[in-house]
């Protein structure tokens, strides 16, 4: 399976994309999308999302996962934020593929073993985890790491987030019933 | 002339087309765009991005205006507020068409004559400057109304409008420079 993690910025956006086969999880991908900021607000986002749905094309993940946004940011932030998600979620969902969203502390933890890992301790990690030559670059870095995350969580998950995207809101009540649970 | 107005919202967006002609402003169209609220968050920004592109091509605007964002929100809501932006804006400017944003004030007042005027005295009044038989929904009368402040600005904002969406950042240094202004 693979999996296409993703940090969105308005300036920089990393992504990397990670396969999970029986013998463990390979790198396949990343790189760093960037917007010029001399360009209008309009033309930035429509940039985002076009190179997105570049990669999307060219890798063909079958799941995507983005870090939940934390919330301490201000309100400034959470809109600039907002607004480069919304053109990146926009792509993925446009081709089908199911978005996921893990909180930072959930992928640090399995990236380095600690919630609360410095960014250069992400960088190092994946790097070793994936068998890369140098770190990744840290929009990558901390895409590649959250494709690792998800690609961790095993079959299980898969069929919880499919059941989730297809159904909806019926997935709390059916998880409380064991007899129509997937 | 033509003119579209977009009043983003991650459950319903309006938008409205108006023309400046010769004559006056007149009405071209406008809706609401719904994005069912039980699919996940990818899916409904894909369909927003999808409707606005739809409608861009229909309608081949020249300028598109949106509200400027009200400071006064909380954290979550300008993240969902500005994922909504993120998805609309980058279908607008795939289309190369370029967007301007104008406060809720100055579109009242432009609408109204009051830059605290009620939703409902915007709908009366979008209702009769546009000759409609009957009041527009809520999102599409803002919509119309962000359209029709923008359409009444004039020759010389679209001169503006152009020249900061060519030069970017070397605007505001030449509009101080009688010399080397447009």
């Amino acid at each position: 399976m693979r999996i296409l993690g993703i940090d969105p910025g308005s300036n920089a956006t990393g992504y990397g994309i990670v396969e999970r086969q029986p013998g463990g999880i390979v790198h396949v991908a990343h790189g760093t999308i960037r917007t010029p900021s001399g360009q209008s607000l309009e033309l930035r986002l429509a940039s985002l999302h076009c190179e997105l749905n570049a990669a999307v094309r060219e890798y063909a993940p079958e799941r995507a996962v983005v870090e939940r946004v934390f919330v301490a940011l201000n309100v400034h932030s959470a809109l600039v934020l907002g607004q480069a998600r919304g053109a990146i979620l926009a792509a993925i969902g446009a081709a089908g593929v199911p978005v996921d969203e893990l909180s930072p502390g959930e992928i640090k933890k399995a990236v380095t073993g600690s919630g609360a890992a410095a960014k250069v301790q992400v960088q190092d990690m994946v790097m070793r985890l994936l068998s890369l030559s140098e770190p990744p670059p840290q929009d990558a870095a901390d895409a590649l790491a959250a494709a690792l995350c998800r690609a961790q969580m095993g079959p299980l998950a898969d069929l919880d987030i499919l059941a989730r995207s297809r159904r909806g809101r019926a997935r709390s009540r059916r998880r409380l019933d064991p007899r129509t649970s997937p």
